[in-house]
């Protein structure tokens, strides 16, 4: 991680504007090819189910979100080397488009992942049920699965037509032209960005790891918390977001971040299960189920927050030992 | 474990006959304490609830459990060297003994497991319910464990007079008289008897690690097994009563078995936590339950099935690396 493979900063050359513009521009560029994609290949449908056209739809609409996610963290980090009014307008805007647009991805894989498990937890048919447990499960995983398909479905729909209502919205059309602009050329500063990389950009980006760093020292110790307790899921979201600001701020300096990718994926996993353990849980509250099906879905959630205990697990073994402080 | 710390072994004196008969009277001596005890502190009935009586008498009752298992354990793996007529009498009843008095203890002990993890998944009450799963967990909660108490009460209190019934049989009566006389001589093959501990009772005694051993090789990979099944429950079921034959064989020959004590404990705890999941889908399976019930009884089944897979994986922290041939 604290080797730079970028070139400029490799070879120390670039002033901090050369560096942060050459990255916002490769994102830019990013961004609109994965909207060039997008539209190419179609937003499908939810009901239309997963074909070849709906992988590279979803790949494209993936690399779209992580490209405005790049873009609006990279001008939060160094807002002080860019035209600050400019960079916190365009950021509000992406952070609006990415959240609109990871929605309906949300809730497409939130679907894949109780289904999976309920098809895991229920066993294989083939083999008989034993004593007691297996039994009662696989009476109530198939209506248990229809009824979160039913409703993680309908949310997913609905979220389908907000991401087509933004898409055509004049909202969306002038992100996209700034977004053009910017892959041509990044408004900055005209002093910060006449800096070294080493005192404008590291400096800026120290920050990011600073941030990071304390909200990770203040997660309560994974032996301390109640795995079917959801009370702490919210601090560890907030060290997702941090990770990715920090991990996104050093992918700008040049750095090999596959740890911070790695761990970033932990918490991707924590924030799923956590999500879908609730989503269990909100179906359990459907007035009129039969206690079998409510039995299912009270596997189901435990399951879903085991995954969350061993998310977090997953991210301290890789986040020890602290890593060094920023170059 | 390789050292030998009983006296006469250690100082390599004394016949095979000398070795068992000092175990087994000292285990039949231990059997008429605890019956003693027990008959003294007398067998609380289930509802009165734990006291210090309570506690004494089932400290006894543990005693008296303990002492029949060596002795039946010891009188299978050391048969030969015996009377074998008559072992295979005593130890018929003895197993019939330890499994009627075990029953009312295990009732009791999967309630108050149940009870506990049922308190452990619905938080503390001080904290407000977070989001969804904590709070469908403590409207169900509370039912969960009204109902399952009500089941294991019902089964303890059937266990409790089974117990009763058979302490006051005549068929008890003559398990004790032969255990009294046990305490003062035990009837050995007059032949295998005056032989030598290691060509005599250690073959035995290898025999039964043998059978472990092998018992242990089958298991399935903890990596490959479903939590939430009990299909392969029954091999480690069976794992850890051969464990039990094995500790007591090295027992008896003055080992040190502490390490096979704790190994012991993981598989108590695994058939714990099985029986527990099953009872919790039992009672998941009572006619008219609430959803929210069955929510939560989902809930402590797949928690418990996790303490399955913790014990298991326990037992093969412990049980590696593979102990060398015994000595």
């Amino acid at each position: 991680m604290a080797l730079p493979n970028h070139d400029l900063t490799a070879r120390g050359e670039g002033s901090a504007g050369d560096v942060l513009g050459t990255y916002l521009r490769a994102q830019a560029t990013a961004f609109l090819r994965g909207l060039r994609l997008h539209e190419e290949w179609g937003s499908p449908r939810p009901e239309s189910g997963g074909g070849a056209d709906a992988a590279q739809s979803s790949g494209a609409a993936r690399s779209l979100r992580g490209a405005a996610r790049r873009i609006s963290c990279s001008l939060a980090t160094f807002r002080g080397v860019t035209e600050s009014s400019w960079a916190d307008g365009l950021r509000t805007e992406l952070v609006w488009l990415s959240s609109t647009l990871a929605d309906e991805h949300a809730y497409a894989a939130r679907l894949t992942r109780l289904l999976d498990a309920l098809h895991r937890l229920s066993g294989s048919p083939e083999v008989p049920a034993p004593r007691g447990a297996a039994g009662a499960l696989t009476v109530g995983s198939a209506r248990a699965g229809a009824l979160l398909e039913r409703q993680l479905t309908l949310a997913r729909t609905r979220a389908h037509s907000a991401t087509l209502q933004a898409l055509g919205s004049s909202r969306f059309h002038a992100v996209a032209d700034a977004v053009a602009v910017l892959a041509s050329e990044v408004p900055l500063d005209p002093v910060a960005a006449r800096g070294r990389v080493d005192e404008v950009l590291v400096p800026l980006a120290d920050v990011a790891h600073t941030r990071l760093a304390a909200a990770v020292s203040a997660l309560p110790h994974a032996g301390e918390s109640q795995p079917y307790n959801a009370e702490h899921d919210g601090s560890w979201h907030e060290v997702r977001r941090l990770l990715r600001v920090h991990r996104y701020a050093r992918e700008a300096l040049g750095e090999d971040v596959a740890r911070l990718a790695a761990a970033g994926e932990a918490l991707d996993r924590h924030r799923d299960a956590s999500e879908a353990a609730a989503a269990s849980a909100t179906a359990a509250r459907t007035p009129r189920i039969a206690p079998a099906t409510a039995y299912a879905l009270g596997v189901l959630h435990a399951d879903q927050r085991h995954e969350v205990e061993a998310a977090r697990f997953t991210f301290q073994d890789l986040w020890q030992p602290v890593p060094a402080a920023a170059p």
